[in-house]
Order: C-alpha cells, then sequence, then structure tokens
C-alpha cells in the first residue's frame, strides 16, 4: 500500500477506536451492574444486564462484518506470502542441482502440476477481483484434481528411478517440487475459502475436498517451507 | 461503526483489493519462473526467482503494518465481548438465585475483585486511547494480582461454607462469579497485549504472569461462557 492510502486509513481508524472505547464502555457498566445486582439481589438489574449484551454483540458483529474485507485481503497476502516462498524453495533446488542434466521427460508431469496450480491461481485471483464466489468455489473444488495428479507424479517418478539409477538423484529433488507445488495449490485453496468468506460473509463449513496424496513428512527437508 | 465509516473504508478498500492483485501477479510469476528455471536448467533465473522472494514478504509486511490498527481493534472487540458475556453470566446468576438472602459479607471479597478488574479494565482502554504501552504494560504485569485474589476469595469462600451450610448454596454460586470475574482478568490481560502490539508492532514474549489459581474446570456448568 502506498502512503496515500496509509494515511486515508488513518482518519477511519479513529472511528474505530471510538467504537472500541463505546465497547469498552459498555463492558465495564455490565461489570459494575452486575456485581451491583449480584451485591444488593437486584433481580430487576440483573435482567437488564442480561438483556443488554446484545449491544456489545452487536456492536463487535457490526465491527467484524465492515472489516471483513480487511481481514480477508490480509488472509490473501499471508498465502500469497507463503506461494511465494514455496516458489522460492524451488528455485533453490535449481541452484542446488545446476550441474545436472536428466532427460527432459522426467519433468513433463511437475510442468503439468505447474499449469493447473497457475490455472487455479488465476481463477481465484480472477474471482477476488470480480468478487466471484462461484468461481472462487471451483477452484476450491479444483484442489483435488491438483492433489491426485501429485500423486500420479510421484508415482511415475518412481518408474523412472527404477528405470535408471542414474535419474534417482534428481527424481527425488523432482518429488520435493511436486510437493511445494501442492502446497501451492493448497494456498490456492486457502485463498478461494478467504474470498468465499470476503464475499458471503460465512466460512466455509463443508470438508476440503482431498485427492489421494503420497505423505512425504518424512522426506521433507529442513528449511523447506 | 457508523454507515458513514463503513463508506469511508470502502473506498481504501480498492487500494488494499491493488495490494493483493499486485502480489498475486508475483507470485504467479514465481511459480512460472522457478519450474521454468527448473525446466531450462537455468540457474540464473532460479537465482533472481530466489532473490525476488523478498518483494512479496515486504509486500505482506507492509500490509501487515498499515493493517495493525485495525486488526487490533478488532481483537480489542472480541475480548470485549467475551468480558459483556462473563458480566452476563453474573446477571443470570443473580436472577437464579433471587430467593436467597445471606449475609452481605460473604460477597465482600467478589466486590474487591471487581474493583480490581474495573481498574483494570479503566487503565488498559486508557492505554489504547493515550497509545499509552507502559500503562497497557502495567495492567499486563498486573492480572497477576487478581489471580492471587481470585484464590483468596475461593478460601474465603469456603470457611463461609464451613462455618454455616446455610451459605454453601450461595457460595458455590459466588465461587462462579469470582471465577468469570478472574477470567474477566484474563481478557483485560488480553486486551493489554493486543495494545501493546498496535503501539509497538511486536506482540510481548515474555509469559504472561499468572498468579496462584485455584482451577475450577470440574465444577464449571453447562452454558458457563
Amino acid at each position: 500500500m502506498t502512503d496515500h492510502t496509509l494515511k486515508a486509513f488513518d482518519s477511519d481508524l479513529q472511528a474505530l477506536a471510538h467504537s472500541v472505547a463505546e465497547m469498552g464502555g459498555l463492558a465495564e457498566k455490565q461489570i459494575a451492574d452486575a456485581v451491583g445486582a449480584l451485591a444488593r439481589r437486584d433481580v430487576a438489574l440483573a435482567q437488564r444486564v442480561s438483556g443488554a449484551d446484545v449491544n456489545i454483540d452487536a456492536l463487535q458483529r457490526e465491527m467484524a462484518v465492515d472489516l471483513r474485507e480487511i481481514v480477508g485481503a490480509l488472509r490473501l497476502a499471508n498465502d500469497l506470502e507463503r506461494i511465494g516462498d514455496l516458489a522460492k524453495n524451488i528455485a533453490k533446488r535449481v541452484i542446488a542441482l545446476n550441474t545436472e542434466f536428466p532427460p527432459p521427460k522426467l519433468i513433463r508431469g511437475v510442468e503439468h502440476m505447474t499449469d493447473l496450480v497457475l490455472g487455479q491461481m488465476k481463477a481465484v485471483l480472477d474471482a477476488y477481483a470480480r468478487r466471484d464466489d462461484a468461481k472462487a468455489m471451483a477452484v476450491w473444488r479444483g484442489d483435488e484434481e491438483i492433489d491426485t495428479m501429485c500423486t500420479s507424479v510421484f508415482r511415475e517418478l518412481l518408474t523412472y528411478m527404477m528405470e535408471d539409477p542414474r535419474n534417482i538423484s534428481f527424481c527425488i529433488h523432482l518429488l520435493f517440487c511436486a510437493k511445494n507445488i501442492e502446497r501451492m495449490g493448497d494456498h490456492a485453496t486457502n485463498i478461494a475459502e478467504t474470498v468465499h468468506y470476503i464475499i458471503d460473509g460465512r466460512p466455509i463449513t463443508d470438508a476440503r475436498p482431498k485427492g489421494d496424496t503420497t505423505t512425504m513428512g518424512a522426506l521433507r527437508v529442513a528449511g523447506d517451507k
């Protein structure tokens, strides 16, 4: 964001601080009244305290709704930052393996997965820009395909390793690259969930669709994010 | 917040959406370049990808800093809402026990705890309004006193129960009220942490000071929030 944006927000922040102060005042009064009612056995006052709780609840809900776009944008930024880290992981592997020249066919599966993930990224960023919930939900459901493809890439790489032992080292790097790309897909799915939340106001409550994935936990390298 | 505030935020949200779109475009490019470098064994490109990750990181950090006040306000609203719930719990107990008239001395400890918590609330809301980090930190450290007092109120109430069995039922209600007040203190401590975060930009990393507290978990009633 630019300095201009920061400044523009500043003026609104005062209104926000005012809302917090209002809630704080209400909460203080509720505490004092509740214990006052207890001390004086004042049931009528206790009933007013019980009834007035909705006012604080309403202020909090209103604030959350007003700020949903902002909270959503922060979540999107976090997921995009993690996707950037995953791309960097792949780049670091390329730097590490610079002397190896395996046959190009080994890499096809990883490239195919990448095309799928880039398609998901493009679609979900478009869904965010256009506030298109249906498109976001399509991305959300589409992650299963990436997971399934990740598994088939793993199997394919295993066959290359068995076929020619000289492929083993490179294929292990590719396994990790595939895993990084699969995790980018997970973040694209997070983004889809956030876009849905921004548009709809409610989180997705369905279980996330998951394709069959080979667990790579035991193989993860130190420093791999 | 008022409709006016909501509208004012709206114009800034476009700038925020623009930042997200910018990050999204960078992340897409990083993915394509990382896998492109892998496919073509282009170490120079991989090094550029690795170096360019700081740009996404910087955008995300900038956004988080710009929005710190807003994220902080949302957290404050959540804690205040929970404090309101706890006051309501006490009010509901008062309504439930309206036919009992125990000696006023039984309630002194709870009233004393309430004074402490109200003092903490006032101080921390003031710290928020004035951006006074030292005051927020004083509230943060002060929670220990409430916890310690809660324990001594528990002990005191036990003596009243042993002294006269007719006090037992009322004292059990008071135990729960004391527990509710102690938890208000915990939320005031959360608020102090958030105020510190808003002012300082960094979370408090020290362990939270805790007085000796009697665990009331086993005695908690259903529906008690």
